[in-house]
């Protein structure tokens, strides 16, 4: 029985993991129990039930961090973060959410495997972003281009990455970095992330609302959905860190392309009512930041280690319908 | 009149620049003073006199970040650091003090940037390292080549790269990281620096001493003197941080060259029987370590800036004659 924890459990990506898992177990077969760990209570109604339960509590206090690494989970899922808009508008927020608890965390985790004699070493997967990267980008963005971070955010989460890798190359944990695209379309409401609008202007038309576009429609991204989110997390839970030869972080596929792409898809899907629910208003504070985000990738490592995404953005308009508009 | 602080101050590096702006001044050409910080005292004699002062205290010391940031000196040279073998065999050593001060410091100037409504920006020159690489490497690493260290001391130096990217794209610093090649020839004592060899087979050959070659003569590196490494540290004072463009870590030209190259260097600048001080002796460890280091650079964006070093093994072989044999 494989005892896994769900750090940012209440979240999105964190729901979508669990449920996941729950659907398709592990890569190897093994049976194993959840734990969702996360500063905000499971929404009403979610309860422990089979082999999940729910835990409560801030990583920001280091002891939270020790007392979950006492237990010895031998799966972590490291998701819990604040997003890019947040950290960017709340230095200190940022820096003392997404960077700090993940070193006491980390540090916690060394003085377990301590106090076993060298025998535990639980497997870390960290959710990273492809906010790590900034400008100038080459056509297709290859696995050993520069982390340059041009976000609090990216600056962050590419340090989390350096302790990730270290502490693993130690010994101390068997970590792993997921470059996560921006997934799109983001079930429920818009968040602060400044990339929030690449869901809005699919998500809300198709629940009958209106949707603001604050940047021109040829503006590229790259996207996957969070059906791929949670089936990376999954896959990555199988693989042999042995595979990424000392490469702990891994740019991941998605698929590339424009707002105008994006739209003609929503309306290849279902039709121009719904499309005339878009309404272009530039926000130059939006477009100055997006305008400093990588628009497409060649991720050779992750595709060849079985990681895989949707290839046209009317798959991910499709993963949406299917997965969550009846629950919107 | 400029006020200067060099952290590490007592350090080789430290004590190479100080001579070198006493000797030179300031690209712009504007008189200073200098405090060299350091958690040693200066050697015996050293003491204050003309512009410079010696401070001691240790930065671990969050307390005495903060007092140095009070004084708010003007242009800040961050040298201090526990060298590479050093941080490789005490964990806990290297992150508290390679990073941790530096994050301390950071936020101590950033307190003092609010206290002066935003007046108060300081230039701050950040030596890091070619150790923020890890191979897999292509026959020359570019200027966008991924960060990946393989060693802790190289995560360290990375990770004090992004934070001074991110305190300086939000304007409270006004900073900049120089990727150092390895310095050679180092005067002095060996230190517990993986790449201490490189120096002590034409160092301790010069002073009649024997030397120990740990690894194969085939063994590529790329290198700079002690001058040049000054002569960076100067030139970067200079530079308007806008030209670079948001990329605040820059490669710096060095010599690329064999171990075979240094010796017929050394034997053509100073004979036979020098070199015979040579012993080959194989060290697995090291072998292993400096398996994984960068053999050679095209550091295009720092020798458009001006940046320069020297061209051939023979003219650092030379360097250390002129400058530092007659000391030794």
């Amino acid at each position: 029985m494989k005892r896994i924890l769900i750090l940012g459990g209440c979240g999105m990506v964190g729901q979508k993991l669990a449920r996941q898992l729950e659907k398709v177990g592990l890569p190897d077969g093994e049976s194993f129990e959840l734990t969702l760990h996360d500063i905000v209570p499971p929404r009403e109604g979610a309860t422990d039930h089979g082999q999940r339960r729910y835990r409560v509590g801030n990583l920001a206090i280091a002891a939270e961090g020790a007392a979950l690494a006492a237990e010895r989970f031998d799966l972590i899922y490291a998701l819990a973060s604040v997003v890019s808009g947040e950290a960017e508008q709340d230095f200190d927020k940022g820096w003392q959410t997404n960077l700090w608890p993940m070193w006491h965390f980390l540090e916690a985790l060394r003085a377990q495997h301590r106090a076993t004699g060298g025998a535990y070493v639980p497997r870390a997967i960290f959710t990273s972003s492809i906010a790590v990267f900034g400008g100038p980008y080459p056509d297709k963005i290859t696995d050993d281009f520069l982390q340059s971070p041009q976000t609090s955010y990216g600056a962050q989460k590419a340090a989390c990455e350096l302790l990730i890798q270290d502490f693993s190359r130690k010994g101390f944990i068997d970590g792993m970095s997921l470059r996560l695209p921006t997934i799109c379309v983001r079930p429920g409401k818009p968040n602060l992330a400044a990339s929030s609008f690449f869901s809005g202007i699919i998500r809300e038309p198709l629940n009958g609302v209106e949707a603001i576009l604050p940047v021109a429609d040829t503006v590229r991204h790259w996207h996957a959905s969070p059906r791929s989110a949670a089936a990376f997390l999954v896959h990555a839970a199988g693989l042999n860190s042995e595979v990424l030869q000392g490469r702990r972080a891994l740019n991941l596929p998605g698929l590339s392309c424009t707002v105008s792409e994006q739209i003609e898809a929503l309306r290849d899907a279902v039709g121009n009512d719904v499309v005339a629910l878009i309404k272009p208003q530039l926000d130059s504070d939006i477009v100055k930041i997006v305008d400093g985000w990588p628009r497409d990738f060649a991720p050779e490592r992750a595709m060849a280690l079985g990681f895989g995404a949707e290839t046209s953005f009317r798959d991910i308009i499709d993963v949406y319908i299917a997965d969550d508009l009846p629950l919107a």
